[in-house]
């Protein structure tokens, strides 16, 4: 599977770096840790980033992202980094499509194959597996850096190895990175355990809202823009809101609302153990994972929640 | 270092298994890993607890921990799993020495070696690492069944792979435990996630007191007896509350006030990783490590409030 995808890279000189908008630590991660093996390739690799992203990943990346949307050169390749969709791309799109040739590094199961090259591993717990396994097929050397990148991107998708996705692979692939001198303390306690007084606000209003369903089998949490706005959270802040409702002992479906702060829309996302919330998600234009999935619905929060709740109760 | 552990328990039959008091995941899934190791070799193992265990840990160990302090035969064998000296195995300490051969397998630095056999590595990350070894060197299959208790205690001990005991041979013997078809879903999820209705609304309640102080390198939760009444918690629901001022980035001492249900006082956990919190507690009657400490004070829970905290500010 990587055979066409390190031809085109081998090939190009000029490459930017895509990863999708409100990126997560695997997109993150991936992205950083492929602009460094580009870089050590020789490349002129830059990273290209939605938003002005949160300090927090530049320090763990050791490399500060390029903003810049407009460049004056075309890139040779564009490379996709973690996207489902083109549309994930935002504003970037464009840039994306100006590229002399396209690809797409992914591992969601309903990735489009929008690019010209699609390395696409639905079996991938995290794009950053797909991208350890480049970079082995590439013999690109594995730095203290790329490691600390991909043990981002591999323990924020795994949610520090505890999820269904990960398998014995993962674990060979963490042993690889802990020898390459991965700083799995920082990076873990960084990514799950350190919170900012925004955030801690945030879990308080969202406690605030909890809501159980059908006797606790689905639990909810929400926050209004109101409080995003006021807390001064980040997009990264608010990724662990889930965890809340997700930790009720009963909970089969956890459901996370959030007023985008921009639109008159409503961010949802979906965890479950038991059932597909990806299909609950399609439902209302989103997509995701079996396990994990979001949608954007636009109206208020009031009524989302409402038919989002018992669009969840008819399929238990 | 597993030859003559091997040996002698080659050379018995009738074995129990002593885990410290007041077992935690690591001690509990080497005892009843070790059982079960012990018992596909054709011995007559038994775990027995010091304490009546938690439903928990006997759903994961998928069997029954023996529970009989006084037994008829004498053990050919007695093992004491994950226990720094002899004290930790409390009142089974007369069983312990009783046995016509005793055996040490731990993994504190501290051991006291105080068996006839002692199987120490004070490297190894958790018991469970050293049981995995034995188990490896002693060619017993490995069971899904003996997967998920050393995979209990390996995740316990080291934090679902996140503390900085955690190296890659860790992640080696975790790849080989998914092979072997470790639950590692249900045995993280139940480790570290799940909480009780009756927990999260305390949680709300604590989180509804949150304070800074100094800047933010003091923070502090509290609740009210009112509020644990009503939450319906248990003592051990409540261990987690001081986690909450923990988690801010810039907190040097947390605290959580708890006050008690029976009587006018407040119980005040203490966490810090620059100050001596045990110096703290000892102001108050109280005491722990520099770490983690505690202590319990007569009076209401506002002035004890103020006292502590201008007690902390005068120390930073």
């Amino acid at each position: 599977m990587f055979e066409e995808i390190s031809k085109v890279i081998r090939s190009s000189k000029d490459i930017v770096i895509l990863p999708h908008k409100r990126a997560d630590g695997d997109c993150l991660g991936s992205a950083f840790a492929l602009l460094l093996m580009l870089r050590s390739l020789g490349k002129n690799a830059e990273v290209i980033l939605e938003e002005k992203n949160p300090k927090i990943f530049s320090i763990l990346c050791g490399t500060e992202p390029g903003s810049e949307i407009e460049r004056e050169i075309t890139p040779d390749l564009a490379i996709a980094v973690d996207c489902g969709d083109m549309e994930r791309l935002g504003k970037r799109k464009d840039l994306f499509v100006s590229a002399r040739v396209t690809a797409n590094i992914d591992h969601h199961p309903t990735n489009t194959r929008f690019a010209d090259y699609n390395c696409i591993d639905a079996s991938a717990a995290a794009t950053g597996q797909i991208l350890f396994g480049l970079m082995e097929y590439m013999k690109i050397p594995l730095t203290k850096e790329i490691a600390n990148n991909l043990y981002t991107a591999l323990s924020s998708d795994t949610g520090r190895f505890a999820y269904a996705n990960t398998d014995s692979k993962i674990h060979i692939i963490a042993a690889k990175l802990h020898e390459a001198g991965a700083d799995h303390v920082g990076i873990n306690e960084f990514l799950f355990e350190k919170n900012t007084l925004s955030k801690i606000m945030l879990m308080r209003d969202a406690l605030n809202s909890f809501e159980i369903f059908s006797g606790g089998k689905i639990a909810s949490v929400s926050v209004t823009r109101q409080q995003i706005t006021a807390s001064g959270v980040t997009d990264d802040d608010m990724n662990g809101l889930i965890n809340i409702p997700r930790s009720l002992e009963t909970v089969q479906v956890a459901v996370c609302f959030k007023e985008l702060t921009d639109e008159n829309a409503v961010d949802v996302s979906f965890r479950s153990n038991t059932i597909d919330v990806a299909e609950i998600a399609k439902k209302f234009g989103g997509g995701g994972h079996i396990r994990a999935s979001g949608c954007t619905i636009a109206g208020d929060l009031k009524d989302i929640k409402k038919t989002v709740i018992s669009e969840i109760i008819k399929v238990m």
